[in-house]
């Protein structure tokens, strides 16, 4: 192994995606001298097989939906279909254009880029093609691929995985989506605009299950209305070929069949055989163990996004890694809330949240120490223009901050920001009602919800 | 005049739009018995005749240019034009949905509602319908029509106001729309989508020449690339009438010929006749003159509204008829700060912001002691999703808070929430940046915006 012991860097970073790229970037900013590799395009999952892609074929199965339905709003138009390569063409010009922006970035801080396959050779080194950085600290950055359950092999044709279904060459006639997460309500939205007949299968009781349960049943009721099948509260038990496609069974017998099987489990940290074990590393299943600050038990190592088991956000992988960079730098650093980290499912309608659910407050503070209120969408006016429907339910706790939004209905991901500053800076609905909101905006249903919270209902039943 | 002595309201309001129903539905849930007189639908000139039906127009048009571009993402549509009894139809049943809702809350919060044409009779009652309500206090709420410019006669036929426009009979083949403000470059934009030929005339040097210059320039460049033509910086001199529609001269002595001229200078408050001044009430050029608590000069009078030289903005009249209900039922109310109301323009793009423009904080502040920033939505992933540019430009006084939010772009007019906090919390830069957002949402672009002012740009350059 050639040993560059000219130079040793600050950081060294394994991994070029969300959680490495940021450290990357306000590491260099903040004088650090820095390496990044990447094995494969910098960006990462998310830009190239993750939210960036999925996003721009949820906005073509808008474009298809709103082609079809454009008689309700006096426009002539004729939907005739998707052209596949078009989808893809648009999606990838998407990508090339933050992906050249983010090399301009990359480049312009002077951070050292290696492409190529790195493996961490001690705690303060790793080397990647032939070549070893040596760094006074190292941050993992490996990211995550996607999931599939035991027995369950993804072949890449009829039983598929995320990354096969971003560059799927054609619009299945059906399709099987296992996991009723973000990733599989995402897809099954997408594909349900683009004309497939679309069944989920999901084990726990719900879609989306980690959100509050009243955004799960409103997602449910509008997936039904769009035609979406579901299937909840039983797990997969196998799936066989047939004579085109495939077969899925579930434990409670029920069987459904269709062109293709999406295996939308989840994702599973990338971290075997890249000698994190060998360089003491501790970690639990695949995942590597950080504290609050990201780090790990190996005092020169550090690790973040979606290889440490927080929240597999790319905007979380942006706050750990500047997180890391600032501490690195000798910035004071401050840990992250999760809770307050905002959440946001790009199905049609969305499914946005930040802060607790229902329930959750309910175990913190106490059943009668909680209160809930749900405004419906059917009072606003500029969900009425666009024709969504769905709820912002608000959680409190009695007389306190509101500790939990929870928002359905198109474009309601974009209420997030909002939500995110009333929910971190601890606000009581009062000093929320107090400010007036735009009239006609979707925003003002949450100004709405929060007069409503404070006792001094507007446009809504007392 | 009979009078029905037996009953005196504790409050009686001339006028049922936005300022005088938001006053008459607090007013009622704080217990006051509350008149509320309305000449024609409640709801007024917003939810009838103002921001409800022109979004509707707007996002019709949204559908129609998506329907033309649905090529550029992948989908298969042709736009075979607009079918304008279909548009009114979708527009009706909106301003239906909601005026169905706004009749139930009146109701169920026992608002005596008298329909028929008021007069104030004195400082203590109206008449209407040949009927004195007494009340121990007045709201006047009158609203606004449509302006003109002296010599300019409107005949609703080829010389038209937003009134005419919103139920036009057909799609014009080509328009001048005289007025660059907010309620010219709507019309022009849906206009525009619809497929008919625009040319907008401003007698100011910009378009939306309220907002900061930045935003203005970005609207202009926007247009002129969905030619919308315009004239800036010249007045309007004349009209005449042509063989087929109507010749506008201006006083550079450019002329532009078109179907129709649309006169979008602006609205006028509606309080002739009204015996507003034979009460004693002190007004100027017809607008009803109030202190910061809504009060005329008159002890037992109080007006709202686009009857007084406020904001002419639909939230405005809420937030002033809630201040005016307040106050009459003993609360402690604070005035209204004016310049944290959130602004939008629902054009394509919109343009939206909150606080104040640059040009004003330096004003204020002086010019050394004020910071601008530009984040631009070609950095923003969901932005180029939706194949929208624009920017956010944020205002600050050197290491203090942020003062102005400036956003143009498609959707940005909902990101007006969370800057409407940020304005009135009086938000620093790196609280904001503290807080990491969604992926990949546009909102994001506002936490992208405010990291770079922090001194910590993530995607941006430094």
């Amino acid at each position: 192994m050639a040993n560059d012991a000219s130079t040793v860097f600050d950081l060294v970073i394994l991994g070029g995606g969300s959680g490495g790229y940021a450290a990357a970037l306000r590491g260099a900013q903040l004088g650090l001298d820095v390496a990044l590799i990447e094995k494969n395009k910098v960006g990462g999952t998310c830009l190239h097989n993750g939210c960036i892609p999925t996003k721009a074929l949820l906005h073509a199965g808008e474009i298809a939906d709103q082609a079809r339905e454009s008689a309700e709003f006096g426009v002539k138009a004729s939907f005739e279909g998707i052209d596949i390569a078009a989808v893809h063409k648009y999606k990838d010009g998407v990508i090339s254009g933050l992906y050249k922006g983010l090399q301009g970035l990359i480049a312009s801080r002077k951070v050292t880029y290696v492409e190529g396959e790195g493996r961490l050779s001690s705690p303060t080194s790793v080397d990647v093609n032939g070549q070893r950085y040596e760094g006074r600290h190292i941050l993992l950055a490996t990211g995550s691929v996607p999931k599939s359950l035991p027995g369950l092999e993804i072949d890449g044709n009829r039983v598929i995985s995320s990354d096969h279904a971003l560059t799927l060459d054609r619009v299945p006639e059906s399709a099987i989506v296992l996991g009723g997460g973000v990733i599989g309500v995402e897809f099954a939205s997408a594909w349900k605009s683009f004309g497939t007949d679309v069944t989920i299968v999901e084990a726990l009781p719900n879609l989306v299950p980690v959100e509050d349960v009243n955004s799960s049943k409103l997602l449910e009721r509008a997936f039904r209305k769009r035609g979406i099948k579901f299937s909840v509260g039983s797990r997969f038990s196998g799936v066989e070929y047939t004579a085109n496609g495939v077969k899925v069974s579930l434990e409670n017998g029920k069987t459904f069949e269709a062109e293709l099987l999406l295996v939308a489990v989840g994702r599973g940290p990338v971290s075997q055989g890249l000698g994190y074990e060998e360089a003491g590393v501790a970690m639990d299943r695949g995942y590597v163990l950080v504290d609050e600050y990201m780090r790990t038990n190996v005092p020169t190592v550090s690790a973040v996004g979606d290889l440490v088991p927080t929240l597999q956000l790319a905007h979380v992988g942006f706050a750990e890694g500047i997180l890391v960079a600032e501490r690195l730098a000798g910035l004071q650093t401050v840990p992250i809330d999760y809770d307050g980290v905002p959440r946001v499912t790009y199905c049609h309608p969305e499914v946005a949240s930040v802060g607790i659910t229902e329930e959750k407050a309910k175990e913190l503070y106490g059943a009668d120490k909680v209160v809930a209120l749900k405004y419906n969408l059917g009072g606003n006016g500029k969900s009425r223009i666009l024709k969504t429907t769905g709820e912002i339910k608000l959680v409190q706790v009695r007389d306190g901050a509101v500790v939990g939004v929870h928002m359905v209905g198109d474009r309601m991901g974009e209420q997030v920001g909002e939500a995110q500053l009333i929910y971190n800076w601890e606000a009581l609905p009062a000093e929320v009602a107090q400010l007036i909101h735009a009239h006609p905006t979707q925003n003002e249903a949450l100004g709405e919800a929060h007069l409503a919270l404070a006792g001094k209902p507007l446009h809504s039943h007392d």
